[in-house]
């Protein structure tokens, strides 16, 4: 049996987000299990480390799958390229180890979410950025990302469950490692790139709603201690669309195959 | 009345080329002068400089049209926006003297050709690029793209017109002004950039594909002042896929809108 390590980019544009879905709506978990079954002629489950949401793209998504097939696992990211739409590429696929899984080992993700100054959008960016061609602090955004860092109850930067007893039980501790605002005058282009240990559903583009709203001037940098505090999602700023927010990088202890590594070198939080 | 000139970006894979076409087919001129109708109230014929093939992107075509509305042009373009799809973009308007024409009066134009060659395409690529992740020897494409520099017959780098009498009548004499092949090893990719006075249909696809031949090493550059003598399509590359070509740029005379400075103004081929 293989356990085999995948790195997957795609045009979230294209899929009904990353998790599988009976019917047919298509998705990326399901599009590539697709091919998985054409190629090895088994049932295969595909475990990715971020289930992504319809419309988020994705440079750097890591999952793995177990397969009986002997296949070398470059024989396998060809065979599934060559089946699936253009829209979604396995970049990289190696054999790992047995107890190796993408979701519990993953140390630190990076996401990095794209917003589009210039008066006209050009064709070519469409889907893939928000556009916001009017008046924003930049400074105030950086020094209100920069807040974000360190372990925080981030209630109000996540979604609902639509229960507030399940909202209760939740653990809404998480570790953000950096959090920045970074800009690319010569795209007319700034991001909000953020790394840290996992995220609540939602939480990035909340808080890209959030920062928008210190952009606008209508929340101050001064504000977001005070959010983190209220625990209440209806203070944050709205959740913005998913077409700007691109899951960039995953990353593992070396060897990525032992729990021990994992545990002795789990990164800890700033300050 | 006014003559409005405007600048224009699209994504070529959502269109059916430039020019109109009678049905339901969606080309980019059907969609600029439907806007104008709501706009205006008027029936408005848009000239464009270039009636770029389907799949054929730009990111500056250059058109003019005549109307009788009296919004400035920068009104006229947000409306346009407003209320074309996001695939077509007026990146710039503004009213221009009564005789300037977008076609007859443009002394050049730049075409960009994107080869990339990466392994594995980007899902974001696809249809923007053409893929060749294979060997091809970019020094000795580079040699033979400047030997197209200059006054040549381009009859063996040309479309066919279907018919050996039309082709005999057709003036194939063409002037390029530069041609090259560009490189950015941190995208992985190459591109082929050519300026010139105008153009033959099909004829910067059919120099790509005489480029790769000669990347492939199945011509040299040696090949090129021959191909240019014997006149004779079947002997050059083929025509290369249209999604990959970008247009790029027009030039026009300063004043624009006279006719006399235009023709002094004319640049001459080099050498």
């Amino acid at each position: 049996m293989q356990n085999i390590k995948i790195t997957v980019a795609y045009d979230g544009a294209a899929f009904h987000g990353w998790q599988f879905q009976p019917g047919d709506l298509q998705t990326i978990q399901g599009t590539l299990q697709e091919a998985l079954r054409k190629i090895t002629q088994e049932r295969i489950m595909i475990h990715g480390a971020s289930r992504t949401d319809a419309g988020v793209h994705a440079f750097g998504q890591v999952a793995h799958f177990k397969t009986h097939s002997n296949l070398p696992a470059l024989d396998l990211k060809r065979a599934m390229n060559a089946l699936m739409p253009p829209t979604v590429r396995v970049v990289d696929a190696s054999e790992t180890g047995q107890d190796f899984h993408s979701r519990w080992m993953a140390q630190a993700k990076t996401y990095r979410y794209r917003i589009h100054r210039a008066r006209v959008l050009s064709p070519f960016d469409y889907g893939r950025v928000l556009h916001y061609p009017w008046e924003l602090n930049e400074d105030a955004m950086n020094e209100a990302a920069r807040l974000f860092e360190g372990e925080h109850d981030f209630t109000s930067f996540a979604a609902s469950t639509g229960s507030e007893e399940d909202d209760k039980d939740r653990d809404m501790m998480r570790v953000i490692y950096s959090s920045e605002v970074t800009r690319d005058p010569a795209a007319c282009e700034i991001a909000y790139v953020v790394r840290g240990k996992s995220f609540l559903r939602y939480m990035v583009r909340k808080i890209v709603g959030t920062l928008l709203e210190v952009g606008k001037g209508k929340l101050t940098p001064a504000d977001i201690p005070r959010l983190f505090d209220a625990r209440d999602r209806s203070l944050s700023g709205p959740t913005v669309q998913p077409q700007g927010l691109y899951l960039m990088s995953l990353e593992y202890p070396d060897p990525t195959n032992s729990w021990a590594t994992f545990k002795a070198q789990r990164p800890r939080p700033p300050r």
